[in-house]
């Protein structure tokens, strides 16, 4: 026989059962976080049309996109590609549906996207994103930036993971602002991504790097020193006060800054304004954000989005504004893992495994199932031939406890169930 | 601005926030009677290499497969394609991962699926399929095709549709073996096929194309009286065995589908034996079912499976039976909503919305927000600065009910929520 290599393809991450059951605990815990806030749940189809998936998208998105080759029986006109993210989807779905929603438009979309990156560790080309957006028609007040943060926190306060979790904020409207006051505005991309890279470098090569990009020794001073200004709303907001910038949009973000931090702090949490955090991609125009995991550095960003004023732009002239966020849950849960943080989390997928010594029992077995499972148990009846040593050893591995049932277990109807970590045996009462 | 069309790809499902509420209901409940009867959840990739997807397949199935273009970055040797079931994935996941996997292994798939069929009303490209399997190693007893069965039934049951579901169970044994004693097994193929198709075409068709298929007058006279046979298990095994049939398979047969059938009785349900089940796909090999919706049988097949002996057999030289059943939910959710089965039983996706006449009292509702999300409630704050009137008819919409918060209960803590089904106004406690 031919051998074929049954391996998944590279960069998927294939599970098994066991760490399946922690994945979708957490993934659970998302969806139902998402949905306690407010969020409706929707779906949009994982291959869509190039003509949308490019409408915006460019360089290096461009390239990782799968694209899909139509059979002779789905043949259209269209090209066609696998999604690479939810919020273009997203844009396309509220131009689509606009009429049938409802604004502003609280949405979750929890789902596989595609990526061709580089094979490397921990990239995947097939991820899991649970994201939650807020999609205005006109307008969009400041207070859902604060309720997308929130959510998210709630979210990972819900993981206990034993680690604090720390909110970085910031609003692009301060550097933008403060480069205009500079007379640095030609150079804002550049500067953007100097510094949303600054933390992965040396400080060196930071300053290096505004250098190439024109900068004079006096701008860099200033802008390191901007980028490091970091900590409490009252401190940061303070010092960039401080500074005197004129500039309109400066003060703007300023402004926004502190009423986003405001909300989020009236809600419990300690957030942090960052003024290293300002996201890579071009379309955020406002507030940006980041979680880290501070005891756990190593990991980088858990979490991260902001806001959009216009990402519907490609496909109406009608004004949306959005802010959202999204978790990437297939790259948390191997991170997680490699820090150590969810190992001895391990869910055993069931709660009982009923093993009936002989097939007179199986159903008496399947009766006591039943009602087990009507108490919310997941069950599982070992219906096989084998020893009841290896059926108990079968039991062990997937459920928590097992129940043996055999003529006297009939008879009486007095069943003992053992705890297979523990091991005690308690008396089941049905 | 160049108008794009917004509109998802042809064959998707893409549903308003209201049905992917509902949608998601029936999912979750899948999930949930899936995990209930001890079977564990798993995940494969959407893309997997063409090598292992058309090691079995062939023809139709085919054409049918979405061919993924690797990108630059993520290129390697091996051609790759979209799953276009689970079936086949599963095969790959238990040959790779045999060593750490507990046998029998209990197993559910929820997913998408993709096939690129001709564009047709109620005929999805990218669909959901919800999975249960059982693999053995070496052997599996048959008590597990009765436990496949039930696990379909009770999901079923669990969606509360209101019309009854009725279990069409056969064995393949019994076909093959019949055409074995009337020396027509070469026909068996063509014969399979015919009456896999007899419920969709007259009588007479079915007449017609077993003769095309070379039978004589006696023998169709036979296979359709055969066909017809059907009703409960003491009925339909009394007529077989009448037939005096020597054929060992046959006889085989005969016994599998009386045992399997006895186990579901002894579990409460009424299953009814039907010669005319015998399912459409060659790796079948014994029990073969489908439910049908009897007070709707403009509907079809809503859920469907079978034995199959040799599921690895292209990768690994061990012997790994198995049996299995899917429900096809994407195309499931389509027919019901068509026939009116769940148009009643739409879901409105959150319980309430907060709605605070204005910013003062923002704080105050995200304080009660948070206490009713404690209590298990999905809550929104409505944070526009829209009139009263029309945040509570954004509210309708999307909740069960709406709370107003103003000064008044602010100072009182006495909150009021009102049903926006019943118009009833009833104190809130919490």
């Amino acid at each position: 026989m031919k051998k074929i290599n049954t391996s998944p393809i590279s960069g998927a991450q294939e599970l098994l059962p066991e760490q399946q059951a922690t994945f979708n605990n957490l993934k659970n815990k998302i969806g139902e976080v998402y949905h306690a806030h407010g969020f409706l749940s929707i779906e949009t189809p994982t291959i869509d049309r190039t003509e949308i998936l490019f409408a915006k998208a460019g360089g290096d998105t461009e390239k990782q996109v799968y694209k899909v080759v139509k059979t002779a029986e789905a043949a259209d006109e269209a090209d066609q590609a696998l999604r690479f993210d939810h919020t273009v989807p997203l844009a396309r779905y509220v131009v689509e549906h606009e009429s049938n929603l409802t604004f502003p438009f609280k949405v979750t979309q929890i789902g596989r996207n595609f990526r061709g990156e580089r094979a490397q560790k921990g990239r995947f080309r097939e991820f899991y994103q649970c994201d939650v957006d807020v999609i205005g028609r006109g307008n969009l007040p400041l207070a859902y930036d604060a309720d997308i943060i929130t959510t998210l926190l709630d979210a990972f306060e819900k993981f206990e993971l034993g680690t604090p979790v720390l909110p970085r904020i910031n609003n692009r409207k301060i550097l933008n602002g403060l480069l205009m006051e500079l007379g640095l505005n030609s150079q804002a991309g550049e500067v953007f991504d100097i510094i949303d890279h600054a933390e992965k470098v040396p400080p060196e090569t930071t300053k290096a790097n505004l250098e190439a990009a024109g900068l004079n020794k006096n701008e860099i001073t200033k802008i390191v020193a901007f980028a490091n200004l970091h900590g409490s709303r009252e401190f940061v907001v303070k010092n960039l006060k401080s500074l005197g910038i004129k500039d309109e949009l400066y003060n703007e973000g300023v402004d926004e800054l502190d009423t986003v931090l405001g909300l989020i702090e009236a809600q419990g949490y300690q957030p942090e304004a960052d003024m290293k955090i300002v996201r890579g991609l071009d379309y955020y125009t406002g507030t940006v954000f980041e979680f880290v995991l501070p005891e756990h550095r190593e990991i980088g960003s858990v979490c991260g989005g902001g806001r959009y004023e216009n990402l519907t732009g490609n496909f109406t002239e009608q004004l949306m504004p959005g802010v959202g966020g999204s978790i990437g849950l297939t790259r948390l849960f191997y991170v997680l893992n490699e820090s150590g943080l969810i190992k001895d989390k391990m869910i055993k997928p069931l709660d009982y495994v009923i093993v009936p010594i002989s097939e007179n029992e199986t159903e008496f077995a399947f009766e006591t199932a039943g009602k087990l499972r009507a108490k919310g148990y997941k069950v599982d009846v070992n219906l096989t031939d084998k020893k009841l040593g290896d059926k108990l050893t079968y039991a062990a591995k997937i459920a928590k406890s097992g129940i043996v049932i055999g003529e006297d277990e009939v008879k009486s109807g007095a069943l003992k169930a053992k705890d297979f970590e523990t091991g005690e045996t308690t008396e089941l009462k049905i």
